[in-house]
């Protein structure tokens, strides 16, 4: 970042009053961007990599093999319990280098923000996002702003990309399940996107439900340190939830996976919500819990190291890796009998993330 | 990528048809994104590292410092002449990374995409970003979808981050302009901006220009390879154009900058659009453009080797950096006066990138 001031008056022109909106000049590279990249986003993400005066941040060199990541973020509402568009979309980007055996260090952020926006709540946000990514241990580097007409945009879009160092050796991801190994879930889940859904005006239902958007990191490099070769895969349900999640790995490493429905934590708000709506808690989003695929003899001990921490404190063992039938996954219900748990087809929550 | 097939049948239903348009299930994390996923992103991006299935790539180690860049495509409209929006994302952020002294390696891609788009409209946007990516020797190995309804965003946004691996070994940027180095310009200016205002309904002028969209990375090598170590700051002037970089120049390194109006190219088509819009050509955005700020010992090598390509062969040597009045720009111009040139006040061209 600069220090040098960028001379104000070599037009001779009176300083103009700061709008409390967001104008299409904030996005046009002129001097109200510079004071919207100079005000807002350097002194909330200040750190010594960034420089918004040059066209990205020079890093230093990382050793080993690295994790690249992207997503887009469009929740809506911005604001929610819990949480807000921002630290979602730097917890959401963490999670996902976490998800690739990454210790994460390095986020983007592209904002496209619809003209009219208030700035205070751009600024709540920025903030939000600073303070995440302080507690996430990594740095916000370099950014980009975009402003759209209103009415072309939704208050505002957020994209985030992340840099991590691999710190597993071992091959791991959705294509390395193996039969007997066990699935563990690290608490609840769907509360996330009924959060997300009690804000939605055309629903009309309350809940006491916040979001668990936060950083796994700290638990990531938990099981790393301790059972990292044992494990095999490891994903954030979110987008889809359980379900999604579970078909993918089953379909990308041809096995089958077996739930037990009593042993999937489910908070009983999110139940009720649930019920209420006629969804499924197994296709609700989360943005702060994962699904740890684990060889059989490391389970106890990666279950343990789950529960060690407070965002594992409810971890549970919910089912097991099986052969054949590759793709299926079928859940053991409360009543005895079996469930199909298939892939999600519709669209069932839009923009929960 | 995986090659195992998602079992399509498990629930027993027959395929959907498959839809025209974007609908909201293709961001739902479910079955139609998966199929978006795998028959357009993957088909087209094809690489080793690209793995849609995981949540990130895992890329291999890169020696020496890192440069990470983002920029948020918002272009309106998302064809224009000489280029779309896809092609635009790839060579933006590919010359975001050349100008940080970097050799461009891996991009990500980020689609927010309005409910409605036609898919031929994506599939050919997608086509031109795996184009241009091949063109300028980088993998797109890591994305991310999202939909949004109808009138909540205008038809398809794109994010792309960087990563790259910084070629140059000394202090290079914004903020290295040294008083007697030579300020050069690899081309005519003016030719996006004109393009894409060319389709603007609101506008109605017609003009044969087009878009200079490209990626800048042989340019820079050359450069790099040649005289790197001359070369005290690069940019590539998008949004406020010359007059946007040449003001960061000045601010941030303290120095003023002098220029010659005969020297700075502008095609004649181009002029006169600018006449007839009651705009500057140094305020107008490019794509595939370089400033280079370099010691005066080295500027006539400098403008050889960028006169020995194809995308530098109109460069000129435009002006020249000075001690004293820092921040100021200036331009000589054709009538012998001075004018200043001012950083853009307004928003003089929204969505032209």
């Amino acid at each position: 970042m600069s220090d040098e001031r960028i001379p104000e008056t070599w037009n001779g022109a009176a300083p103009q009053a700061t709008p409390q909106t967001v104008h299409m000049s904030h996005g046009s590279g002129g001097r109200l961007m510079h004071t919207l990249i100079t005000s807002l986003f350097q002194s909330h993400f200040a750190n010594p990599f960034l420089d918004a005066l040059d066209d990205g941040a020079v890093l230093p060199a990382l050793p080993g093999r690295l994790a690249f990541t992207t997503d887009s973020y469009v929740v809506d509402p911005i604001f929610f319990p819990g949480g807000n568009i921002g630290d979602l979309a730097v917890n959401g980007t963490v999670n996902d280098l976490c998800m690739c055996g990454a210790v994460p260090l390095y986020l983007s952020a592209g904002f496209i923000l619809e003209e009219g926006l208030a700035l205070t709540d751009l600024e709540e946000i920025v903030a939000s996002m600073a303070e995440a990514a302080k507690k996430a241990g990594v740095h916000i580097v370099t950014g980009d702003t975009k402003v759209v007409e209103k009415g072309k945009a939704d208050r505002l879009f957020i994209n985030t990309a992340g840099i991590g160092t691999i710190a597993v050796q071992h091959p791991m991801g959705s294509r390395h399940l193996q039969p007997g190994d066990a699935v563990l879930l690290s608490g609840p889940v769907g509360d996330h996107g009924i959060a997300v859904l009690s804000q939605r005006k055309n629903l009309g239902f309350s809940s006491s439900i916040t979001s668990d958007t936060a950083a796994l990191n700290e638990l990531t490099a938990a099981l790393y340190k301790t059972r990292g070769e044992a494990v095999h895969a490891m994903r954030d349900p979110t987008r889809g939830g359980l379900a999604a999640v579970l078909n993918e790995f089953a379909g990308a490493s041809a096995v089958s996976i077996q739930l037990e429905e009593t042993a999937i934590p489910v908070r009983p708000e999110v139940r009720t919500a649930c019920e209420l709506l006629g969804l499924d808690p197994l296709y609700i989003a989360n943005e702060g819990k994962m699904v740890v695929i684990v060889a059989e003899p490391a389970s106890m001990e990666a279950l343990d190291i789950l529960r060690q921490h407070p965002l594992g404190r409810e971890a549970e063992y919910i089912g097991r890796v099986c052969s054949g039938n590759p793709g299926l996954v079928s859940m053991h219900t409360e009543l005895g009998g079996w469930r199909i748990i298939d892939q999600p087809m519709g669209e069932l929550l839009p923009r929960i993330c």
